[in-house]
């Protein structure tokens, strides 16, 4: 499909993405472009690049750059890229957030040639040693305002998904935020806030070690990832990730009354809500 | 190891435990005691138990008596099985909260007979075909008040839960409600609040079906936990439930503050913080 890819980024999803892509002998070269030394070598000795290079001449080389970085660094990344992007190169992101990046790329002259795109997959993990073979499979795959982008842009990069085994959902860059802050960026935040309860009530740290079963390592699991990743993600997702935040507190302070009034009737009603959410998981 | 182990209740923890004796042969019969005759019929079928009898008879058959319900009917039921049991047989329960029951116990003539322990393993579903094999394995099993009982009847339960691959941790009642409440009841709150605010927020259930990542299922994988089991054991350890969830709240504020005051400096420290869980979860 690519001659060569150029991943923008060297961590866990352009990391993945690599691997995926030269699973499939979708690629035949990958090159790298990272911010540190250290990152490059590390990802051409886990096989992720074949290559690093500055960032102007890996897209001089690249049919594909793919940027996936911190969403703070990214507009101004990619300004750079469609600056130097031609007719016959595409462009395609991974970040999490898509409203300020797409407004930012609405005015590019060469706005046709990006495709906004958001796999909804990730770990807790980061850097290039978080790449992981068969990432994505199985996950949804959001394309923002697929109609900015020439249509045969949009279709190679729905090919590369979908050989990928994501499925494709369609949304404006609003509504993916919104919908993001609701289903995966508050998750965080709860998290999070887990761990930094617990570390504050559970003053003897082996308890922890040897009391946390299945159940407490599920729910603070995401309390592991990189706030170089997520202090953005919530700077630009602010409202709504405000917004969420809000309903959470207030959907815990009825826990709260519920156990204060000893008012168990409600709480079991609560409950019996929050087990509704089993239809519609997977 | 034993004749004739009866198990009170077959669900998730007393069918797993029943399945974990059968595979090691530590046991020979396993009598299931079921309030409903459905249940019974089920943990036959699923070969949890080789038998379903009433109560009485149960306890006067076996040398062991588990006894794994919710917390709120745990007590009036052990006072019936105390009152059967002879020196001869050994009784032990699984629940959430230790506290209120070891406190019923205490006044017990036979209180020496009894073992009070509670495997620190479980998953979100309830019900016979909730049991599994390998169950418990590598998860803690914590002790209480040890010097109550006979140390032949300690003796043998340690041994009974070290087979079945657990390490074991001795607490009095009281801290262990604590260390519970702060390690696995406000987890358990975390994600049914989750799940709530998603329902509220999310209007379009399609779209958190597609959206849905690992980390939204990681977090509110809790949400789906039964009731009938959930709200004896907030109400048994209410305080300390309430205390590490005030604490909770105050820590999301943090992150509400943080974003409503745009002070990103303080929302890196806040997930730094909670990044160290790191280092104390296995």
């Amino acid at each position: 499909m690519f001659n060569t890819v150029t991943i923008v980024g060297v961590g866990l999803i352009s990391g993945s993405f690599s691997l995926a892509l030269k699973e499939r002998a979708l690629v035949k070269k990958v090159i790298g472009v990272s911010r540190t030394e250290a990152s490059a070598q590390k990802a051409i000795e886990l096989g992720l690049i074949d290559e690093a290079l500055p960032l102007e001449e890996a897209v001089k080389q690249a049919d594909l750059i793919y940027v996936a970085i911190p969403v703070d660094a990214t507009i101004g990344v990619m300004q750079q890229v469609m600056d130097m992007v031609t007719d016959k190169q595409i462009v395609a992101d991974a970040g999490s957030t898509k409203h300020a990046l797409c407004a930012a790329m609405d005015v590019h002259p060469m706005r046709r040639r990006f495709v906004a795109t958001h796999p909804m997959w990730g770990t807790e993990y980061s850097g290039p040693e978080a790449a992981v073979r068969n990432a994505f499979v199985g996950r949804s795959c959001v394309i923002c305002e697929k109609e900015k982008s020439d249509a045969a842009a949009v279709a190679t990069i729905e090919e590369v998904y979908r050989q990928l085994g994501m499925h494709l959902v369609y949304m404006d860059a609003d509504s993916h935020d919104m919908h993001t802050a609701y289903i995966s960026h508050i998750s965080h935040i709860t998290s999070f806030a887990l761990a930094n309860t617990v570390l504050e009530k559970e003053k003897e740290e082996d308890t922890i070690f040897e009391l946390a079963g299945g159940g407490f390592e599920s729910t603070v699991r995401l309390a592991k990832s990189n706030p170089a990743m997520w202090v953005p993600i919530f700077k630009q997702n602010r409202e709504h990730v405000l917004d969420v935040l809000n309903e959470h507190i207030s959907q815990l302070r009825k826990f709260k009354a519920c156990l204060e009034k000893e008012n168990y009737t409600y709480l079991q009603e609560l409950i019996e809500q929050a087990n509704t959410i089993k239809r519609i998981l997977k």
